[in-house]
């Protein structure tokens, strides 16, 4: 029986089109099928005991590495642990991730997306929330309630829609109320630095005031809707929230923006994005969180995990190892 | 601020429906919207160079882990496997998964699933691919050509459809001549044994000759297509067969059915499935072919992976690892 060696494979693969190709019959008259380009829509479905979970893929940007995504490594240092990943190490690409609950009497949405406007701009690879609720079966105006996990574009820029309207009509909005009142207080504002984090404060206020400031905050460490309980997991944002999802037997943690993308941040959680407000903060809730996922061996649901964004998380060396579920394609 | 303890998100959760809720608005007076309990269509594309390979799943299978799912290893073991895996020990999920290549001239698709009879059974969860295919915007008339990795029902069933017609009108089907020399062999088919190998035997044989014994045969070591190498991994069956795809810059491995399951396989390639016809000889090709992979960092396409079964692999331990590619949102 033929062997298989490396030399064998790579030699015959790079024989090409000399090789002998077998006759074509009379297929060989038939048009060529022009190639699609278009992907699957970004939705996914499972139970969380009695409830449906749906996770609708806002889409994902891809940018160069940035030389300071990890503000303390070094861009060689983030580039070799993307190639070790298996990823192109000259690039980043962060998805987004929101998700729905259907309680059986409420539809909930987590967090937005940066919205529809944003998907309308030619080229866009973001801003896929709406179209992807549709492919769902999901109309926007059924959702009952809108939770935001905290104060960034990519969680709370689709609450508006193109006309500067609540994206989602019937909903109310639920932010935790750490988040608000650290966002809405003028004195933190002024005191903010200037460039990104003096454009976050005037960016969510113009969010708000569009809304008319009309909110229901929440608490930690208390139910938002039932069965869904706020964690509060500060760092990235002094009001950044967790949850934990629990139904019947079923259980698992959504843990926002405790890591961004996996394939960096879960495998090395000494590491402090860029985006996160208070770096060493954010790290001690990422390991006490990731710590009681493991104890707990709770399912995570990631916003910055790739779609459809549900894993188990397992201790490895010093950091963790995302292990993504499997796609049950029969739910 | 609060504090993440195992024990305040763990009572917290436990609170259940006693915890105060927020007030409801207007939106309190809306019907309730049904769980759909729908999955999305289970197609993926990507490019490989100027191909686009749509994946294709036919479903996956769910059966109560059997007591000689792995031949040289004991339920037990295989059980706590599955737990670390993070997997429920007492079942397991089998997915199939073909892929159709588009080259830009040709539309080819490798392997069949169980195909549309087995799906139009009460309660089927596999025979999904003439409707996943639709969903991708390919029409199985469409198809050029069929290429067979092996002779097992999960691969090659779904040539008729429940007319016992070819399913692919207009497709010319391509098969290992390793593969058919064996189970068109009367002396072969003559010694084996009673039960399944029997089974197979008369299958194969009823599935070709509703094609009329149609079909072209391919070597080892050529090229299928132009940029399709067939590679001989035999064991499995004695004329298995994976491929090596390459255009431009791009190259991947189609390993068929190196390993079955990964999270049993991948993890322990030392362990026998009771399909491999040979398990020694599958666990050398394996080994071999594992570790050509690692050392050429290919992406494989696994048959048995879970959707959408593309992946790297790594060393780990005495075995390997399997690492999902992240889902790309924007082909």
């Amino acid at each position: 029986m033929t062997e298989l060696t490396r030399r064998t494979v790579l030699t015959a693969a790079a024989a090409g089109a000399a090789a002998a190709l077998s006759p074509a019959g009379s297929q060989s008259a038939r048009a060529a099928i022009p190639l699609q380009g278009k992907q699957n829509s970004g939705w996914y479905r499972y139970k969380v005991g009695d409830y449906e979970v749906t996770v609708v893929t806002d889409g994902a940007a891809t940018f160069p590495l940035p030389d300071k995504f990890v503000v303390n490594a070094s861009k060689d240092d983030v580039a070799a642990e993307l190639a070790r990943q298996h990823l192109d190490p000259t690039k980043l690409t962060v998805p987004f991730t929101p998700i729905v609950i259907n309680t059986g009497s409420k539809l909930v949405l987590i967090d937005t997306g940066y919205g529809e406007a944003a998907g309308a701009k030619p080229g866009a690879t973001t801003g896929q929330v709406t179209a992807n609720l549709k492919a769902a079966g999901i109309d926007p105006k059924d959702i009952d309630i809108v939770i935001i996990s905290h104060f960034h574009g990519d969680h709370v820029n689709g609450l508006l829609n193109p006309d500067n309207k609540l994206a989602f009509a019937n909903a109310e909005v639920m932010v935790p109320s750490v988040e608000w009142k650290f966002w809405m207080d003028d004195g933190e504002m002024s005191r903010a630095p200037e460039g990104r984090m003096q454009g976050l404060f005037k960016s969510n206020r113009a969010i708000f005031d569009a809304l008319n400031r009309k909110v229901t905050q929440y608490e930690w460490n208390k139910e938002v809707i039932p069965g869904l309980t706020a964690v509060g997991t500060p760092g990235h944002t002094p009001g950044h929230t967790s949850y934990v999802l629990s139904s019947g037997n079923g259980k698992i943690f959504i843990q926002s923006d405790v890591t961004n993308v996996p394939f960096l941040f879960v495998n090395n959680p000494g590491w402090h994005a860029g985006y996160d407000q208070d770096g060493a903060m954010a790290e001690t809730t990422r390991r006490k969180t990731y710590d009681m996922i493991v104890a707990e061996k709770l399912p995570v649901q990631g916003f910055h995990y790739p779609f459809p964004g549900l894993g188990h998380l397992e201790k490895a060396g010093d950091g963790y190892r995302l292990v993504p579920a499997p796609w049950n394609p029969v739910i």
